[in-house]
């Protein structure tokens, strides 16, 4: 297998253009359906238009360029960013996919799917490209600042346009090129990443209702201590990930809030989120069982209520052999040997990849970081991850 | 030994014509120096003037009420309040000592001290009167909305007036009745408790600092979790008390706040108030240690930095023997026997009996309720309480 020649400064220059747009201090700020938004999206369609695909922008700001021929490989990613987020995240991988259409002249349709970030909801535009997004509820859709996503749209020009859709009969694979947002490949030593699948979460709002005492006149048996459930349940949890999860299950206790919250009151009220992560859908499953069976006993011991809501429940997606193992190869012919993983964090390949063959590729983070400016790539880790897709999309295009 | 008869329904309508100035839905709001406070405390002086005692009102708001001759017992409380407060917290006392005034007709001095709520600092007339208040102190006081100590002085007429001051050739002790603010008494079989000190106080705050990672993308491995290392040190502190305290030592984690307090971030900086207490200075001391040495290991665990402040750092106060003695005869005489008990709030017989032999008197508090305007006392508790008050009194008298 011979690896595909593109133009690296092309690419360079191209994420530079892109990134100039919205900019941010070293990073952007293109929240989905803002003018930037907008105008980053016209750009991609222009890019396109430039790279001999026909753009369509369609009703939630999907923005899809169809090649020449009836079947095509599908590969993108989104435009949209986090609130003063990083340069590379999403943009990637739009822009490689374009560069990989150019590179290879035909078979390559490019998409750059809209708010994939959840201003209104995390993966909005890849859930509406496949027919997961019914109208009642894209209706219903409120941003965190309490606007609707009609009012969004309105603003855009796009309002009313037809849906582009996923096309099981044209679209042979989804590849997606995406910055690792952590810290694994840059511990080396593999430069590129070949991803598994996209883990399952379970994010949970733990709440213990006790009663607010005087700390200094309330004896301790006598308490119903809010605090003191919430720090028990928040350790064990903690413990039973590590003891019963895999070598790829993360966690994290994000958020503790004690009520009243004053140094001689016992608290009264106590609210923890605690999320877990893994790829497989049966190591999930068994750590359900095992964090079902916590709060109750903590919470009985420190005679408090507790309700245990559940915020995200999620499994994950595992991505298709066949182009997982494209990827490898792609990555292989540019003298990459990638390095297999899970990806932790949500992407729209998660979503194309229950309809059709997906897969993704990661390019390392410097120092992890992501949703910030600090957010960077080494400029020949862009351009060899570019490659390593075109490469892999040539193995996958239709004959 | 004889218990003195007292006036009950004197003392009841003088509890409830006190509890009338600063009215607050079943509380009191007598905030010290504020309007109401100030008529409180002419409302005392008035019926000082009418128990035969001399009253004055000094320049810092202290009332004491001298009885004529050259020695006396001091009792009495405070009638400031915290905001939305009850209305015995503090006016109990100082009605009770008014009455075994009256009862006894001579021997007992009255006294009111200003803002122990501590508006401006806690305990702050007992430390005025027992010169424990530098002037210079003072003039530096600024309550928590930002009103200078001078200020709110100036609003009461009472600036620059002479500080009315403890006389040890005068007064042979201190004796304060209080309610409990506590579940102890309620929970039978004692009515009433002798206090045998008031306990020490640790409060620290511990903060620790790591590194804000996605929690999807992040091994747990590479990660420097500020909230996991906030959740071990919160449940050791938890269980290192629980080890190595004594039977009367309570703690407390009142706060903890995790930042940037997202579920899918790792925290990178979180911050817990602690607190714990005892009356023996010894158990105290030993608790340091064990306390300190908590936060390292688990600093080092979590590669984040510990921070540990002192709050507070405030050792005990013993009553006296002759003191305690004297309210359990007297409780006993009224055929109410006495538990003996630590108080876990700071009183005014802290700062006093530093000075002279002091002790206090607690009524039992429904539902252990302070603080708040569910404050109450059983009137027969009031009575027989305040009986056993001017009982104590007329055995510490001068002959």
């Amino acid at each position: 297998m011979t690896a595909v020649e593109i133009d690296g400064d092309r690419l360079l220059a191209d994420l530079e253009e892109l990134s100039a747009i919205g900019r941010c201090g070293r990073g952007v700020h293109r929240v989905a359906y803002s003018p930037d938004d907008v105008r980053a999206r016209e750009w991609v369609a222009g890019r396109m238009r430039d790279a001999g695909l026909e753009p369509v922008i369609d009703g939630v700001g999907n923005v899809l360029g169809r090649a020449p021929g009836a079947r095509a490989v599908l590969a993108g990613s989104h435009v949209d960013s986090v609130p003063r987020g990083g340069r590379l995240d999403g943009a990637l991988g739009v822009v490689a996919a374009l560069e990989a259409a150019r590179a290879l002249g035909g078979g390559v349709d490019v998409v750059s799917f809209a708010d994939e970030e959840g201003t209104f909801t995390g993966t909005l535009g890849s859930r509406a490209f496949c027919g997961e997004l019914p109208e009642a509820e894209r209706a219903r859709l409120v941003a965190a600042d309490g606007r609707r996503f009609d009012e969004a749209l309105a603003g855009t020009g796009w309002a009313g346009r037809p849906l582009v859709r996923l096309d099981p009969s044209r679209h042979v694979a989804f590849v997606e090129l995406h910055i690792e947002q952590g810290p694994v490949l840059e511990a080396g030593p593999e430069r590129l990443g070949v991803v598994t699948g996209i883990v399952g979460i379970r994010r949970l709002r733990v709440t213990f209702r006790g009663r607010a005492d005087h700390a200094g006149t309330t004896p301790t048996a006598l308490r119903r201590d809010a605090g003191a459930a919430a720090l028990r349940y928040g350790t064990a949890f903690l413990d039973a990930i590590a003891r019963h999860g895999g070598p790829d299950t993360v966690c994290n206790v994000g958020a503790i809030r004690l009520e009243p919250g004053a140094g001689n009151i016992v608290p009264e009220r106590a609210e923890l989120l605690v999320e877990f992560r893994d790829l497989s859908a049966e190591r999930l499953a068994a750590l359900d069982e095992v964090v079902a069976g916590l709060a109750a006993p903590i919470a009985r011991d420190a005679r408090v209520e507790e309700e245990v809501e559940q915020v995200i429940h999620q499994d994950g997606v595992a991505m298709d052999r066949g182009v997982i193992e494209a990827l490898e190869r792609g990555a292989r012919a540019c003298g990459a040997p990638a390095r297999r993983m899970p990806s932790g964090a949500g992407h729209d390949a998660m979503i194309v990849g229950r309809h059709i063959p997906a897969g993704m590729l990661f390019a390392p983070s410097i120092g992890g970081r992501s949703h910030s400016e600090e957010e960077d790539t080494a400029p020949e880790d862009l351009v060899l991850a570019a490659r390593a897709l075109a490469t892999a999309i040539a193995e996958l295009a239709p004959a």
